[in-house]
């Protein structure tokens, strides 16, 4: 939101408001210069000067000089977000490994690890249990637990936001899991923790630092063994009445295919997902990460049956995504997961079949694009979630801080 | 939005906001006791006083001594929309009829006239010229005229909202049609005219006063020769990038299926919209409005081959809500259009497909319903569309009557 457009409110509004445009800016960003915090919020010049003040004053950023630019004038002062005043700590769990990882207020990650793990490693209490193991091996941790400021969890499931409670992930076997409650507990920080589908935060980070920058309207397509959808709707995440909302995986697009893991028939996942591209590559569906970069390798050299899969793969994820594109009228298409590897061999494809299933006028406004953020797309998307109750008011953290100061002082 | 919420903000905001919030209220629901007033909008019982002594002053409402209620204490005064004080005039642009009708600021409809056409009756010039003239034939539209707010227009097509460009109207053979600014010549009433999407417009009304009052997550289809789709999502119209969203007739269900008028294969509408229908009941699939009714009635009279194909179109219809159930986790489904008369037959079958195609948790969240406005849903979601900027700004209504008054003064 831009700063001009409250002036119609009384200051305290007006101050939480703009701290927290300001914080997205320097969060999203990292260091900017005075005249571009006025340029991209519309505040003045001496609003800024006065809630960079207060984030100075927190300890949140720093002011320097910035270099001579050659122009008339003094430079502009550069407000630089402190790394480490504010973090939070990402987990993931996917279906073959899970992740965790420190972000700092800048948005850069301080430090990330990844387990590889057998696909359906996967009991509730294993993948706790690993999660809070992982989580001690962060070495920078427990110098940074005084500036945590929550825990962000992905997770290949249907997920209820409100408290984290996992409906059902198919792939893991999990149905009715507490996560949320559970990861609070066993982490032991004393901070929140927020869990979402992995796809909704790889759309969430697509939009805010990849391949979707810029866009309000977005669709994320995810595909593993499952396949996820994140969808972006007027820049807000389309959830649905209970977060339930993007499981693209399981439109029907062809009732006279295969079964589905979910219980249905041809999901469209039985025609784009991982084993699909095995199956129709002439390899074991239940080959993985290794066999699927295989047939990307195999493509990519042009030998003939993992070019065919490829191009089969292609055909209905363009047929599924032109159905999508004429419902939900979106600026970006953007391919992660696996697809984001197969991106050069599948866009033109892709594009083919938006020409020939998607209605003009729709088709017209869409680009399809490979996720810039790769495989820690939904980690970097669970930083995030956990940044966003500071985000969107860091005065309630400022004023948090002055109560710590005043009562210690 | 919740008068109290608006707390910490500065006093012409907020009269501005609540001033809304009233005329919402007034609109939606028609004469409203002082004391329901307070209760659905969170202001305190002097400040709804204020707000509605402006309504009065200018005008838009009058208030009566209520009946007296049988409960101890001053009875509230009713507050009564005065229904001729400000007016929209609604058109529909369908397959096979127009329609006009003068809608009051009570939300109810003084004037109603529908016509029936043959079908692709349809250039631009001849829609345009019918449309004059059956405004022409609305008997209270002269005496009204002072009161006329805007001109609301539904339209069987995919509109970009901005301008009311008529992208494409398949079913019309129309495409890029500047219809907003040809009907605002061409009826020359001197206020706006705002366009959009039949079924966009239906999902509006049915949200407001029909079969998904009180729901925030909705999908609206229609079912008619084409099949369109209106999508609400938190509470807010899904229009994508340019107001093209919706389009969910041309979903590609069946890729081995038959050809849709829109160039591709297999579209949902090919398996649910009226010709296919009349197909399954060895009717000509070109009959049109009656041939429908036909199987209805031969349907409900328990006939074998309509009750099939009844049947199949649920079937069928039932698959693809599942995915876009799996996609948006709506509130409410409301068939709407053909699919409403067919409802106590065909929402039994839906309710099936979505046990055996939806996933688990976002089919617990849902149920089907049949529209309740029926045929006039769009015309009447016009009325509304047309009334949405004095509903969302009625001070700078009223203020621009006080300069009229200060002026003639």
């Amino acid at each position: 939101m831009r700063g001009r457009e409250l002036v119609g409110q009384r200051s305290e509004t007006v101050r939480r408001a703009n701290l927290s445009a300001i914080a997205r800016e320097l969060h999203g960003r990292g260091a900017l210069s005075r005249s571009e915090l006025v340029a991209r919020t519309g505040l003045t010049r001496s609003a800024i000067r006065g809630l960079i003040s207060e984030f100075v004053a927190a300890n949140l950023a720093s002011e320097t000089r910035s270099e001579p630019d050659g122009l008339p004038g003094r430079p502009s002062p550069l407000v630089q977000p402190r790394r480490e005043a504010a973090v939070v700590l990402a987990l993931e769990i996917a279906v073959d490994s899970l992740a965790a990882a420190i972000v700092g207020l800048d948005g850069t990650t301080i430090e990330r690890l990844r387990i590889d793990l057998p696909r359906g490693h996967s009991s509730v209490e294993a993948v706790t249990r690993d999660l809070v193991r992982l989580t001690g091996r962060l070495r920078n941790l427990p110098r940074l637990r005084p500036a945590l400021l929550g825990v962000g969890v992905a997770i290949v499931g249907v997920v209820r936001r409100d408290d984290g409670q996992v409906s059902t992930a198919p792939n893991l076997g999990w149905r009715d899991v507490p996560l949320g409650a559970r990861l609070t507990t066993a982490l032991d920080l004393g901070v929140p923790t927020f869990v979402a589908n992995d796809a909704d935060l790889g759309a969430l980070i697509e939009l805010r630092r990849g391949a979707a920058r810029g866009a309000d309207d977005l669709l994320f397509i995810a595909g593993e063994v499952g396949v996820g959808g994140g969808i972006v709707v007027a820049g807000r995440p389309l959830t649905g009445v209970a977060g339930y909302a993007g499981e693209i995986g399981h439109i029907s697009v062809n009732p006279a295919g295969r079964s589905c893991r979910c219980g249905s028939t041809g999901c469209w996942e039985t025609e784009i997902g991982e084993e699909a591209l095995l199956r129709r590559a002439g390899l074991p569906a239940e080959g993985g990460r290794r066999a699927v970069d295989q047939v990307i390798a195999a493509a990519a050299a042009g030998e003939d049956q993992a070019v065919a899969a490829v191009n089969e793969v292609g055909r209905w994820l363009g047929i599924g995504i032109a159905g999508l594109v004429n419902v939900l009228n979106p600026r970006v298409v953007v391919l992660g997961g696996l697809f984001s590897n197969l991106a050069p061999l599948l866009i033109p494809r892709v594009e083919e079949e938006l020409d020939r299933f998607a209605l003009a006028a729709p088709r017209a406004n869409v680009r399809v694009a490979a996720a810039q953020l790769g495989i820690d797309a939904p980690l970097l998307g669970a930083a995030e979630l956990a940044f966003e109750p500071f985000l969107a008011d860091p005065a309630a953290w400022l004023g948090a801080r002055d109560d710590v100061a005043a009562a210690s002082a």
